[in-house]
């Protein structure tokens, strides 16, 4: 199977990446984490896109927050398709992210997902590899199933609790 | 080779959506579009969404205006990757439909571009289609290099005309 | 007297949608309250919505956040008066939620209230019922009265300990 | 039938809430209309709302940009439900009606729908009246299904057109 | 000398609005705090305003949060100065109620202040007052002369400190 | 009577700010207009203010776009009342001049009227004035009945045209 | 003397970044500007980046609209100054370009200007080369009076048409 | 070697600040800090600014919070390069601050960092120092492989502890 890369532009952005890690094991699909800024190590992050294809991966997560270009130095390298976490940081609520985000110019798309929205990213990372992968597709779509039900069981009990 | 799907929330759409057709065809990639509305066909918008992968697609794209639902909704009936385009509409510079595209809760990634990025959403199913097939893979590049040598040749024009 | 719903997306929007069961409570209006999601559980929010009607409901309250889908696949649904409280969740101060749920396309309306305006959504509910229930009209008139006679109240208090 | 109100603070407001008289026309539905400024008269508006149950209105509709105050005023000298359409003026894309509209303090609902959704407002207000008013109800059902074969019509013809 | 009133949408209000009192008792203005709201109870806060010229007020302070109409709501039954204080609640930072505040539509000015700048409405209430009392004037001098000397101090308390 | 001064900090602001030259005019109050601009003669503009009140002015306007400056530089260097208009500009709808005005530090009033409000920055300039000036509360009293009887005069017209 | 380099992410953004160039023009400042995209020639931007200082430049301007990270990819490659124009593009009115360009994480400034600044992009230019260079420093300082002077001889026609 | 100024609007900001003395301390650029107030010491502010170039100065850091006008008015009285922090106060998140410095009009730049951002402000200083200093300039050089191997040991840690 393809891996998923998941970088992340600053170690203090681990704790909301550390979901899609988790998301992805959870999935027995294969990753890899790094740390790599596209301001203080663009050398390593721009060497990482160009190989990544031929280095087996079938998707790049890249979470950043401020102006938060590493995805989109990630796109520039690769045709891989590339997903952007938009890392709320001290201020503006993730907004800056979020633009810098998803606002590519014609040519280089960025898959943006919520603000630190780590579990999607992996979501959508096992999605992608699972557009040919019918096993992967299929745990999908028993996790989808068992997220219905856990829903569903919610809604008993608060249906028990309140409604008479 | 799997098919995309184009969905627009309203006919209004298509002028923006117009580039993600001729995209795919530049690729030869093969497409269906269709007009479905989260609001006003929801039973054809899932329906569409549940036989999506037997019949035949790789990536969903779909694009709407102000509380733009669509994306969402077919996010939730397939577990093939969907991608969302904000189209910007009468107000709010189109900033309605891309935090309703966008900051979808988790277990439902929407792959979002940005806002009218028809162009990019057409590229992204590519990419995502490319991952096991290298053909596309190629052409993806190829037009990358392309598109680089058009901003190398309007680089020359430009400091041809004003560097002295 | 026809019951009021009041569905909220996640059971963690509950502490913000309980001032709705104990507004509702509190002018002896039925309701029943339920969690489906737009998103994980919409076949289960559809068949809700297309059977409201019938099952005896005068109003939907609809509360979610983020990319708040929930109201508006129940007004997608059904001809009733949908509510729409949108929810303030871990970012963006509930703005995401107010324009997914406020910003709806012409055809389908969503009577949405303040951000985590639970109570609101509640009184607008009674209201909508009291457009031919006249006890219950008169009850908001009282409620009126006695809160208008508390904004009185606080207002002789402040008044009389800093107005020499 | 009861009666439903149509308000506008300045009669520049017209053009947008037209789309409100004639929607209501097309259900049946008797109105009026009236221009009353929350600001430049206050009286007339307040005396409107004192009695507007009373002469047989069963839903305000109150439309209004900028500092838009005009369905809160509304809202504060009525219990029937007060529907505010937040309207676009010279600037700022109509956030500064939305935010007046829609964060209405606890006590005080006012059903907001989109920025200059004039017409979801009217329809809203039909809504509240086929509550309790079966053929009305019908009208809306009918209504919706015009409406969603006119977008299964736009489907065919785009798909016939684009689809090979 | 005229007084100021001092009115605040809810009592919740006042450990914000509190800053005027002080202020204005530091520089000898008489005025007369009250709780009244433009919802919940419009009747007394009009009548406040349409009597306040002849009631020896020379200008009226208004704070309220969310979609802040007090300060509106006056200005419409006075000529006399009204100023409004955009309070923050607990969302969106107080851009609401800046924006129903200041927002105002033409022929009726509402002298906006900066969010939760009580000090600044009080001073503002101060210097209208100080247009024809010389005295007021003088003290406003004074008291300018001391806060700049109070930043020059600190400013020589710093330099002292990390300059060499 | 005492002067108003209407400052503007570009000769292109001038068509807004003619308004608040005209409704001055109306009201038979002395003005007097400059292009004084707080970065680019920051002299004259200092200046300007130190004097204005021993010159005879008894408030002033000052209107400029982007990050607006001028009303803060008038505060800063008088104890008369400043009303500031924050002017829209080229982008962001001018929003940037609003906050540039609005959010003035505590001990700095700047009264901030609605974006291009030059009429309501005018009319609360005489309001000042009309705090001791019996004279011009009486034109304020006459006007707003004037502007009442239009908006009611309006109101027949429509609810004539348009009421069955 | 130093060079400035201007930059700009598509030839698209040249009618905005030509008063860039006529500016350095008219200070006798050399200059040369390119077209490199920080996505779609990343190569051929780090390239100029990284050789900027030894190739004579003293400063590096770099505009670029919607995720603007070209100014950023210019900082990570050299220890120049880099000064970032936000380029306005079709919607959100340059508030992704401002936000992607400012909000850069520690350790790599850009010097942000206004949206579309590109006149005060060149200003900062010079002025940064005017710090060791006395002649550039007199001209902007002769600038500085001629501009102050244009704004005189404007409030002078003002004054003398409006003021009687 | 020319000095840098630190000036920041309040002493409240100190803590924001403090990094800049830090950054320049350790790069060993000589630099002398101020509590300046744009409103409250405007005199001094001015007077500072207007004898900066001929006191030593090379470059001159403002922060300021609010409406932010302490690095435009140091703008207007000086040729020197003006950096601008806005400073994030107790609403907005900084949002009034960044577009109070960054908007400045045509002719007065202010080289605007993000939010909160001394340590990049005292870094703009350097790098504009060391456009003609060889010896500052390879300090930057140094500091930035020192922070690429930290971001690049930070990465083998994490990749070393998550990647099997």
């Amino acid at each position: 199977m393809k891996k998923v890369a998941i970088l992340m532009g600053s170690d203090s952005d681990f704790p909301v990446v550390e979901k899609a890690l988790t998301t992805l094991d959870k999935y027995g699909v294969p990753f890899e984490v790094h740390v790599y800024s596209a301001h203080r190590t663009p050398e390593e992050a721009r060497a990482f896109a160009m190989n990544a294809r031929e280095n087996g991966f079938g998707a790049i997560i890249a979470a950043a927050g401020k102006a938060a270009h590493l995805a989109g130095a990630m796109a520039a390298n690769t045709t891989l398709p590339v997903i952007g976490i938009p890392i709320k940081s001290s201020t503006l609520d993730g907004l800056d992210a979020l633009l810098s985000t998803v606002q590519m110019p014609g040519g280089m798309p960025v898959a943006t997902v919520a603000i630190d929205g780590a579990e999607n990213a992996a979501l959508l990372a096992i999605q992608i590899l699972a557009v040919t992968d019918e096993d992967l597709a299929e745990k999908l779509r028993v996790a989808r199933a068992d997220n219905a039900n856990k829903v569903l069981e919610k809604d008993r009990m608060i249906a028990e609790k309140y409604n008479k």
